[in-house]
């Protein structure tokens, strides 16, 4: 068997991330691969307890850096505990939100320093930079729309508009900056057209990790 | 009134902080201060809660870098919830452990890169260096003994000798390097004894403050 690989998927909430992502699970382990799907914050016993803390829509009081600190803190324990281990014995790891998801909240959406971002950044991650990253790119009017009418808003989801606005143009930066790994996927279609640029996607992935 | 000083107090558990804590408070509010006590991890809703993840003895797979960082989270949000406006209204802070603590648990302690803890520490302190730190210092062996007997060990107190040896070295190291503010008191003598020389670093710096 060769070795596993890294996935991670990003975009607002409302993009369509969940239901891709259980397709994505599926067409993996067609081709053989023992899938672990993980998501941020959270994933460990650890880290579940640090997403009740940034989630509860009562911790109005929080502040930027405290936010930025607690992310990093789940997703170390994340990448330590499940995510490294998970790699090196082949399995493929699909998470819900990763570093990115701070570059474009955090950082584009709280306006925090990038630098400081980026530093914060590489301790929690430890070197595990995803092998490809999806980013489902929805606007964030439409990805306000489907949300409607889900689930009770948490602290995040319950930011203005506007804020939402600068999360998009965070990601649509990142992705600008690294164009290899985060592959853009129109995701204003239908699943099914969706699904085929992932498959195609993932398709690369494989022959280059089984070459 | 004069604007307010912001003091922290370390050494290993067991060296008498809390009771000279005590005193402290006392003498400071002879001297006109309207004191404010907080400690760390903790001083806030949200970092009390980020307290209990940090000293639960259960959380055994914590790693490293994650306790870094949640440490950093509890302290940038007493910083800038408490600790920052207190010190702004004129008020004298009294913490119990901050960042020194870092240099010692999770530098020595751990050992986790220095350089990577300041860049953190930074960040969570945010401008808000100590006026005056006390070093408590008591050997490990002598301050263990005192614990003994207290209350149940805590995820940290529970580590063995060799962890807590190093962390009183992180605590030498940081009072060589910073001899202006961290100021070490023989806490080896009787409380009255103690006490004395920790009035005398008070009314230091009360007149500096006041001049």
């Amino acid at each position: 068997m060769s070795r596993g690989i890294f996935i991670t998927v990003e975009g607002l909430d409302g993009c369509g991330k969940s239901t891709q992502i259980g397709l994505m699970r599926e067409y993996l382990a067609q081709k053989g691969f023992e899938v672990l799907m993980t998501r941020e914050p959270g994933g460990t016993k650890i880290s579940e307890k640090i997403r009740e803390l940034l989630l509860d829509a009562r911790n109005k009081e929080m502040n930027s850096t405290t936010e930025l600190l607690l992310y990093a803190a789940a997703r170390s324990q994340l990448v330590a505990e499940v995510i490294k281990p998970a790699v090196n014995e082949g399995k493929a790891v699909i998470c819900d939100r990763f570093m990115d998801s701070t570059f474009a909240y955090q950082g584009f959406g709280r306006g925090l320093d990038l630098k400081l971002l980026a530093d914060i950044n590489n301790v929690a991650v430890d070197g595990m930079t995803p092998d490809v990253t999806f980013f489902f790119d929805l606007d964030p009017e439409t990805a306000l729309k489907r949300r409607l009418g889900s689930s009770k808003a948490d602290r995040i989801e319950a930011e203005d508009m506007e804020f939402h606005r600068r999360v998009y143009e965070g990601y649509k930066k990142a992705a600008s900056m690294f164009p290899g790994r985060i592959r853009t996927v129109d995701a204003g279609r239908s699943i099914e057209e969706i699904a085929a640029d992932v498959r195609k996607i993932l398709d690369d992935l494989i022959s280059q990790v089984r070459r």
